[in-house]
C-alpha cells in the first residue's frame, strides 16, 4: 500500500491494520515516508482516533524501531513505575526501596530533568559520590542483591518516538490520546519488566487537565501493556497541586527519606502507599487482596526495612549513604527567605506550573540541557490547598542562593498561590485506580 | 501568532481571521513555513472544513501570491468559462466564437493537455499556422477587434497554488471542497475578467462523482467570485459519458466547427447554449430573462455570426482558416476501425476515464510533458448511455495511427461501453444552475 492510501484511510476514518501502520512508522524511521507525509497522518489520527488495537500495533512498532532493555538476567517479579509528570514529584525515590523491601525487582532507567526541577537522576546526583553511571552487569547484580537501583538511559530507545515527538511538538498534534498512549507505552514496553505501575496525573498542573481524558490515557495505556503480556495497573493522582511539601534536589531526597521512616508528607505517603499495593497486587496475580497488600507496606516502612533498601542502593551506586542516615549533612542552603501570605483566608489553588518555574528560577531546573543545576535551593510548601491562612503568615520556606537575585523567583512563587475568602474543600489526592 | 498556534486553532474546529490565513499561506509560499507544517494545517482543513469568508480569505491570498493578469485594455464586458474537466470537452472552442458573437469579450489564456486528450492549446495547433503564443499588445487588439482570443498561460500565476497543490497530491488533501474552490478560484480571479461562467462537471467521469458535492463547490465558487466583486454563475452537467461524439485533437475542432454551424451533437450544443446564456445574463445584469438570452445565443449561431468568428480567430492569430471553412482539410486520419458492440441490449455505461486513457494510447493525449501530441488521431462515439444496440452493430469510428500497434487502446474502448439487458434512461445534461 503507498503511504498515501495509508493517510488516505485514516483521514477517512477506517482501520489501520498492522502491515500498514508498520510500514508508514517504520518509512518514516527510515526516511523514506517525509516529514509532510507524517504529518498529515498524525493530523489525521490526532481528528479520528486509533482503535486500542491500532494503538497497540503503533506502539509495538515504535518500541521495535530501536534497543530493548532484557531484564532476564534478574530473578523476581521485575517492575517499574511510570509518572505522567507534575511539579515535586518524588515518587520514584520512595517507591523504589519500597518495592525492593517488599522482594519485587525495581531496575530503573531514569532521565535527567529539563525545566521546573531536576529529574530523578538529577535529585540522586545531589548525594555526594553517587553514579547513575554504571554498567550492565552491575547494575543488574545491584538490582538481585538490593532489589533497587536507578542509572541512566544510554541505549536508543524508541527512535520512532524522538522524531515522531518533535513532529509532533511544532505541528499541533501532540494531545491527542492514542498518540501520547504510544509515545509513553513504546518507551516503558521498551524495558522488559513483567509489571508496570502507571501514575497519571490529573490537574492543572498535569499534562492531563481533566478527569475524563486522563481516565480514556490510563484505561488506553492499560489495554495496550496488557496487549505486551504484561501486568499493568494505572493510578489516576491529583496533580492540582505540587505533592510533598519539597521542591528542589537535596531537597526532594531529604523529603523521600523522612516518607520512607515513615515521617513524610500525608498526600506523598498515600500516593506511594497506593502504587505499592498495586505493585504488590499484579506481581501476585491478585492472590492477595487490597488490604492485605496495604498492610504489608505499611510494614516495610514501620520496621525500617524500606529505608534501609534506600540507604543500600545509594551505598551500592557508589553514593555517601550518611547523608541518608544523616539528612543533616545533605547539601541544602541556609539561606531561607519566608514566603508570607499577602492577605489571609482559605488557599484556593497551588499553581503548579508557576512553582515549578519559580524552582528553576531559583537555580534547581534546568533552563536548557547545558544548564547546571544547583542542588541546594527549592523551596518547602507549608500550606496545602484548603488550609486556613492569616495575612503575614508564612506560606513557604524559600531556600535560595545569596549570591542571585531571586527577587522575580519569589514574586513568581507568591502569585502561584491563590487565597480565597470562602472555605475551600481540601482536594482528593487519588481519583481513581484502573486495571 | 506562531504557525503552530495557527494549525491548533483549525485543528479544534474554530474559524481563522484574514491575517491568520494570509501568515500560514504567504510563510509557507516564502519557505518560512515548511512543508511538515503545512500539510498537518491542510489535513485540519480536510476534516474541519472552513467557512465562505475563510474560504476567501485563502483564495485571495493565493492569488496575490503571484502575478495578475490586467484586462483593463479591452473594451466591453469581459468574461470567461472555466471546466471542471471532463472529456471529450471542447466547450471552450465553441463558446467563446459564441460569446464574440454576442458582443462580450473572451480573453482566454489556456493550458496544454497531460493525459487523456489535449487541452484547449493544443487542440487549436492541429490547424496549421494558428499560433497561442502572442504579444500581451496583439492579444488585447485580436479580442478588441474579433471578440475572442485564446493564448498560452506564460505569467506566473498562483504560485501558492502549484507549492500547495503538489503536497496536497502527496497527503492525500486533494478532496477538500474549501481548497478545489480555492485552488481553482485563485486561478481565474488572477485574471481580471468582470464576469466568470463555471461549467463544473459532475459523475463518474469527473472530479466530483456525487450532485451534491458539486453543488457545494459551484455555491461555494459562487460566493468566492462574489466576494472578489465578480460576476459569477456556476452551470452544473452531467459527466457519467464524454461530451459530445468526438475525442482527439482535429477531431474536436471539426467538432466544434459543426456545432458552431448548429450541425454539433446534441449535447455539446446544448451545454454551450446554456453557458453562453447564462454569460449573457450575467453581462446585462440580468435585465433580459433566460428565454430572451436563449433567443440571442441561438440566433447568433443560426445567422452563422458564431462560426465567422471562430474563422475570424483562427486568421487573427495566424492559423489556416480555410480549413475551418472546409474541415475535409482538417488532419484527420483515414484509418478508421470500427468498435463493434460485442453484445444485444443498451448501452448503461461509457467509462470516461478508460475512454481517456484509450484516447492518449492512440497517441491523441500526452503521457508526460515531453511527449508529441499526434493530431491525427481520436474516436467518434456513435452511442450514447440509453441507446439501444445490436451485438455486432459500431459503438465507435477508432481514427489510428496504422504505423501502431492500437490494440490495447481499441480493447480499453471496447471495455468502456457496458451493455445492459434492461432499457437505461437516457441521462440529463444540465443538473443545476447556481448563481
Amino acid at each position: 500500500m503507498r503511504t498515501y492510501d495509508i493517510i488516505k484511510k485514516k483521514r477517512d476514518g477506517q482501520t489501520l491494520v498492522q502491515n500498514e501502520i508498520q510500514q508508514i512508522i517504520e518509512g518514516y524511521v527510515q526516511g523514506t515516508v517525509p516529514d509532510y507525509q507524517m504529518s498529515a497522518f498524525l493530523m489525521a489520527v490526532f481528528l479520528k482516533g486509533m482503535t486500542d488495537e491500532e494503538t497497540f500495533h503503533l506502539t509495538d512498532t515504535m518500541l521495535k524501531s530501536g534497543e530493548t532493555v532484557s531484564l532476564a538476567g534478574i530473578k523476581g517479579f521485575t517492575v517499574d513505575k511510570h509518572s505522567t509528570g507534575g511539579v515535586g514529584d518524588k515518587t520514584s525515590l520512595v517507591l523504589g526501596p519500597i518495592l525492593a523491601a517488599l522482594d519485587l525487582k525495581v531496575a530503573k532507567l531514569s532521565g535527567r530533568g529539563l525545566g521546573h526541577t531536576g529529574g530523578t537522576i538529577d535529585k540522586l546526583e545531589s548525594i555526594k559520590g553517587f553514579s547513575c553511571d554504571i554498567p550492565t552487569d552491575k547494575f543488574i547484580e545491584i538490582v538481585n542483591r538490593v532489589g533497587v537501583a536507578i542509572v541512566g538511559q544510554t541505549a536508543n530507545l524508541v527512535p520512532a518516538d524522538k522524531k515522531m515527538y518533535a513532529l509532533r511538538d511544532v505541528t499541533a498534534t501532540v494531545d491527542s490520546i492514542p498518540l501520547i498512549a504510544a509515545s509513553i507505552m513504546s518507551k516503558k514496553l521498551a524495558i522488559e519488566n513483567k509489571g508496570l505501575i502507571l501514575d497519571v496525573k490529573v490537574g492543572s498542573g498535569a499534562f492531563m487537565k481533566k478527569l475524563e481524558d486522563a481516565r480514556e490515557l490510563a484505561r488506553l495505556m492499560v489495554s495496550i501493556g496488557k496487549q505486551a503480556g504484561r501486568k499493568v495497573t494505572a493510578v489516576l493522582s491529583n496533580m492540582d497541586e505540587p505533592l510533598g511539601e519539597m521542591i528542589g534536589n537535596s531537597l526532594e531526597v531529604l523529603e523521600a527519606a523522612e516518607t520512607l521512616k515513615g515521617k513524610g508528607p500525608s498526600d506523598l505517603t498515600e500516593l506511594v502507599k497506593i502504587l505499592a499495593s498495586e505493585a504488590l497486587l499484579i506481581s501476585t496475580n491478585r492472590m492477595i487482596n487490597q488490604s492485605q497488600a496495604s498492610k504489608k507496606v505499611e510494614e516495610v516502612i514501620a520496621t525500617g526495612r524500606a529505608f534501609k533498601k534506600l540507604v543500600e542502593m545509594v551505598q551500592a551506586q557508589g553514593g555517601d549513604q550518611t547523608v541518608i542516615e544523616n539528612t543533616d549533612r545533605l547539601p541544602i542552603s541556609k539561606d531561607i527567605v519566608p514566603l508570607l501570605a499577602e492577605n489571609s483566608g482559605f488557599i484556593s489553588a497551588i499553581e503548579c506550573e508557576e512553582i515549578g518555574l519559580a524552582a528553576m528560577m531559583l537555580g534547581a531546573g534546568r533552563e536548557t540541557k547545558e544548564a547546571k543545576i544547583d542542588f541546594k535551593v527549592g523551596l518547602r510548601l507549608l500550606k496545602h490547598v484548603g488550609n486556613k491562612v492569616e495575612k503575614g503568615e508564612i506560606l513557604a520556606a524559600v531556600y535560595v542562593n545569596p549570591l542571585l537575585n531571586n527577587e522575580a523567583a519569589i514574586k513568581r512563587l507568591s502569585s502561584a498561590f491563590h487565597i480565597s475568602q470562602n472555605p475551600v474543600q481540601p482536594q482528593k489526592l487519588i481519583l481513581d485506580i484502573v486495571s
